[in-house]
C-alpha cells in the first residue's frame, strides 16, 4: 500500500484572496459542498481576524461539514487572531488551528521588524497558546523556501517541541525549482527532531508556472500533505491546482509512493462551479479541466496522423467528469425531479425557495429543449443575486444596430419602493444601459472588467456575464444571468453595485 | 558565461493546432512580427505538406525573416513531406526541416505499424534525405518519453549518424514526471555517441500542468534547445509557455548554467497580440502574463499584511512588460503618427491601406479620449477581415430589453451586389441576429463558442467577440470589433461564416 497523501484545500481562504475573486457566504457553502463530494481531507475556510465575513464564514462550513473533513482557520502568530479562530472553529468537530509568521530574511527584516531569536520565541507563543484553545495546530512557515534552511529547521523543530500537530512549508512566492524544493524538504526531514512525527504539508504557488511540480517533488521528498485550490485559484497565478496534482499522483502513484482519497470524477463539475461563483473563468488549454483539455484539432491536420486516440491521451476524461452524458431536465421534469437534481448539485433549499426557483426553470425550459446543470446553476445564483438588492430591474428598453445610434430608456426601483426612469444614448447599447445605471444609483466606481460567456453551447445558450467594479478602495464582483445580453449585462452591473451599496452600509453601521 | 539555451517557438505550427486557433496567414505573420522582436532562435511556421495553407504559411515566414532566425518546417518521415518542406523553405535564408516519426511502442504498434528495425530503417532513410535538401535538419523522436530507453538511445544515434543536426525529445502526451524526464536526457547524454555536436532539444505539453518544470528539467539534464508557443497555446492543455520557462531560466539562470536572448519586456505584448489573433484567451491567473500575474488583493484582507510588495514579488512587473505606460494615440494625432505607430506594432502597409485604417482610427478616436495599442491592433484585424468578406454588414436594426420580445432586421450584401433582408425575433438580440444572418447565408454550421471581451478598461472599450463554428468537418474561428456588442457580436459571426465559405470554395476550386 503506498502512502496516503492529505489534501488540503484552501480555496475558500488563499483562493478567495485573488483580486475579485470574492465568493459571499451562499457561494462558499455551495463550494464546501463540492469538497465534501470530491473527499478533500481538510477545508481551510477562512482568516476569521481579517473580517467579520471571514469569521462567519469559519463558523457556517464548520456547521455544514460535521465530522466528514478537517476544518481549518488562519491566523498570524497572535493571541488575538488565534482567540478569533477559536470561537470562530467552535461549530467545527474536526477543528485546526494554523498560525505562523514569515521566517525569511526578507520577512523578518521587512515586515515584521523582528530577530531571529524574537522570530523564535514568537512560534513557542503562538503555537503553545494555539494548543491550549484545539487539539489540532498546523504551523507555517511562511516564504520557507526562501528562507535561511538552518534557522528554518530551527523554526520547525520549536513549532513541533510547542505542540504542532502539522508544520506547512510553504513557496510563498512561487519562486523555486523543483529539485530545490525537494531538498529542502528532504533537508528538513533529517535536521528537524520530530518531523516524521508531525503531518508535513506543502504549499506551493504558481508565478513561474510551477506550483504542481513543485507539490509533487515536495511529495516524493516525503512531504506527506498538499494544500491546493480548485482551478489553481489564488493571488497572483495563484496556488497549486488540486486537480492537476491529484492527478499527477494518480498517474504516477507506484514511483511517489502516494495516493490520495480524491473522487477524481468530481474535478469537472467542481471547476464549473468554481468558476461560475467566482467569475474567474479558466483558459480553454487549463490542464485537466479546461474546454480543450481532451480535444484534438479536427480537419485535416490531423488526417493520416491521428489513428489511435489512446495514443496522444493519457487521461480518459470520465476519470476526472469531463464528456460523461449529464442529466438534463426539460420543460415537462417536475417539482420534484428539479429538487432532486438541486439537492445532488449540492443544494438545500426550503419548500418556498424551491417553489420560486422551479418557477424561473420553467421561464428558461418553456423557452429550450433541455436545461443543462450548469443553467440550473445559473438559475439559482441569479435568484440568490436578487435576493438581496437595494436596487432591482423593472423595465429596460434597448434600442440599436448600424448604422443607428443605441439608445436605452431604464427603470429601476429601491429598496424604499420607489421608481426611476432615465433614457441615454452611448457608443453601444451596454455602455449607454451602464451610463443610464449610473444616472439612478450614482455610486462612483470604476468597471475594471466585463466578460461574457456562453453558459452552454449553441446560439439558444444562456449568456452570462461577469463585471468586476472597484469603489470605495475594495473590488467588487458582480453576476448576471439572461439569454438577452443587454439584460444579463445589466443584471451583472447592478449586482455588482448592491454589493457595493451594503458593503458601504455595513460599514457606516459600524462606524 | 552560463549555456545560451535556444528558444525555438511553435506557436504557428503545434500552437495553431489547438481546435479553433487557425490563425489565418495574416494573423501568422504579425505574430511572427513579434516573435522577432521576442528575439526567438527559431519559428516552426507549419507543416507544409498537411494543407495549402501551412504551405504558404512556412514560405511567407520564410520571406518575413530573413536572416533574422532560423525557419523550420515539420515534417512526417516521409520524402514526399520532405519534398514539400524544402520547396515551402526556398525563400528562407536559415531554412531547418524538422522530420521524424513515432518512436514507443504504442506509436509503432498502433499508429505506424513498425517494428523496431523498420523504424531505424525510416530514420536513416528519411534524415539522409532531408540532409540532401537542406543543411540544417532536426529529428524528433514522437512519444520519447514513452519509449523504452534503449530503443531511443539507437534512434538518436541513427539519426545523429544520418546527419541530423539535432534531435528533439519530446514528451508528447505531458505524462513525465520532472525528475524522469532529467533521467532520461541525461541517460541520451551517456549513451549517445554524437549527442554533444547536435543540438539537444526538449519539447513538452502540459497535460499534466508541468509543461514547464519539464523543460526545465530537460534543460538542467543538459539540453539545449526549449521547444514553446507563446501562452503555452497548442492541443489539449497546451504546450510549454515561452514566458515561464524563459522567466524561470532568468530568475535561476547561475543553478541551471543557463540564459537566453529572449527580449522579456516583449512578453505581455506577444500574449496580448496571440490572445487577440486566436481568440484563445488566457486566464486571470496565468503564469507571467495572466490579468492577476502581479495583482494582490486589495483591501482588508490585506491590512497590517502587506508591508513591502518585494516582499511577495520575486519579478518586476516592467521586464515582463506589465504595468508599464503605453503610448496612446488620441484624435489630434496625425496620419504619421500612427504610421510609426503601426510599423512599432509590427504592421507594414502601403499607403492606401494605411489611408483606410487612418479613417477608422479616426472614427473610434472621435468617441475616445485615448487609443491604446490594442485598439489599434483590433482596428486593424477588423480591417483585415472585412477585406476578404462574401457578406458584408449593410445594416441592423435592433429592439430589445426587459419585458420585451428581441426583435431584429438585418440586411446583408454579398460579393455579387445583392443585398438582403429580413426581420426576426429571437430569446435575445445575438439570438435573433444570428437567426437572421442564418436565414439569409444559409450554411449549416454549429456554434462552438462564443467569447466577449472588452478590449480595453471602462465602459466604452471597444467590445471584442471570438465565436468558432463548426462546419464542413472543420472548425472556423471569427471576430468582430465594435463598441456595439451586437453589432460586434454579427461581425464575428459573418467573418466565421465567410471563413467557412472561403474554404469551401477553395475545396471546389481545387476538386
Amino acid at each position: 500500500m503506498t502512502r496516503k497523501i492529505r489534501i488540503l484545500d484552501t480555496t475558500l481562504r488563499d483562493g478567495e484572496q485573488a483580486p475579485g475573486a470574492s465568493m459571499g457566504l451562499e457561494g462558499k457553502l455551495v463550494i464546501a459542498r463540492e469538497l465534501l463530494r470530491l473527499g478533500v481531507d481538510a477545508i481551510e475556510a477562512g482568516f476569521p481576524m481579517s473580517s467579520p465575513g471571514d469569521f462567519e464564514s469559519v463558523r457556517s462550513v464548520g456547521e455544514l461539514v460535521g465530522d466528514a473533513c478537517m476544518v481549518m482557520a488562519l491566523t498570524r502568530a497572535l493571541e488575538s487572531d488565534i482567540d478569533a479562530a477559536a470561537d470562530a472553529l467552535s461549530t467545527a468537530q474536526i477543528p485546526c488551528i494554523h498560525t505562523g509568521l514569515g521566517v525569511s530574511e526578507s520577512h523578518l527584516r521587512n515586515k515584521l521588524h523582528m530577530s531571529r531569536e524574537d522570530c523564535l520565541a514568537r512560534v513557542e507563543a503562538s503555537v503553545s497558546y494555539a494548543r491550549s484553545k484545539c487539539d489540532l495546530v498546523q504551523f507555517y512557515a511562511e516564504d520557507a523556501a526562501r528562507a535561511d534552511k538552518e534557522f528554518l529547521a530551527r523554526v520547525c523543530e520549536t513549532a513541533i517541541k510547542a505542540g504542532a500537530t502539522a508544520v506547512n512549508i510553504p513557496d510563498t512566492t512561487g519562486y523555486s525549482l523543483p529539485q530545490d524544493f525537494a531538498e529542502r524538504i528532504r533537508y528538513l526531514r533529517t535536521h528537524v527532531e520530530g518531523i516524521d512525527d508531525v503531518v508535513l504539508s506543502v504549499h506551493c504557488h504558481n508565478d513561474l508556472g510551477m506550483a504542481t511540480a513543485l507539490s509533487l517533488a515536495g511529495v516524493a521528498a516525503g512531504a506527506m500533505q498538499v494544500e491546493c485550490t480548485i482551478n489553481g485559484l489564488g493571488e497572483r497565478a495563484g496556488n497549486t491546482a488540486m486537480e492537476e496534482v491529484v492527478m499527477a499522483i494518480a498517474l504516477h502513484g507506484e514511483e511517489l509512493d502516494a495516493h490520495t482519497d480524491i473522487d477524481t470524477r468530481e474535478f469537472v463539475r467542481a471547476s464549473r462551479l468554481v468558476q461560475s461563483i467566482t467569475g474567474m473563468k479558466v483558459q480553454a488549454n487549463k490542464a485537466i479541466v479546461g474546454a480543450n483539455a481532451f480535444a484534438h484539432s479536427s480537419g485535416i491536420h490531423q488526417d493520416g496522423v491521428l489513428k489511435e486516440r489512446e495514443t496522444y491521451e493519457i487521461i480518459d476524461p470520465e476519470t476526472v467528469g469531463a464528456g460523461s452524458g449529464r442529466l438534463v431536465l426539460t420543460a415537462r421534469s417536475g417539482h420534484a425531479a428539479l429538487r432532486n437534481r438541486l439537492e445532488e448539485l449540492g443544494y438545500s433549499f426550503d419548500r418556498d425557495t424551491i417553489d420560486e426557483i422551479y418557477e424561473r426553470f420553467l421561464a428558461v425550459a418553456d423557452r429550450k429543449r433541455a436545461v443543462y446543470d450548469e443553467e440550473i446553476e445559473s438559475i439559482v445564483n441569479e435568484y440568490e443575486r436578487q435576493s438581496a438588492a437595494v436596487y432591482t430591474l423593472e423595465a429596460l428598453q434597448v434600442s440599436t444596430g448600424f448604422p443607428l445610434t443605441p439608445t436605452v430608456t431604464l427603470t429601476l426601483s429601491d429598496d424604499e419602493g420607489s421608481r426611476h426612469t432615465v433614457a441615454t444614448v452611448g457608443d453601444g447599447p451596454i455602455n449607454a444601459a451602464y451610463d443610464a445605471v449610473n444616472q439612478i444609483v450614482g455610486l462612483e466606481n470604476d468597471l475594471t472588467e466585463y466578460v461574457v460567456q456562453a453558459v452552454t453551447r449553441g446560439t439558444d445558450a444562456i449568456g452570462e456575464v461577469t463585471v468586476r467594479i472597484a469603489a470605495d478602495d475594495r473590488v467588487f464582483v458582480g453576476h448576471g444571468a439572461d439569454p438577452d445580453i443587454v439584460v444579463s449585462s445589466v443584471r451583472a452591473y447592478l449586482n455588482a453595485l448592491n454589493r457595493a451599496l451594503i458593503a458601504r452600509r455595513s460599514t457606516e453601521y459600524a462606524n
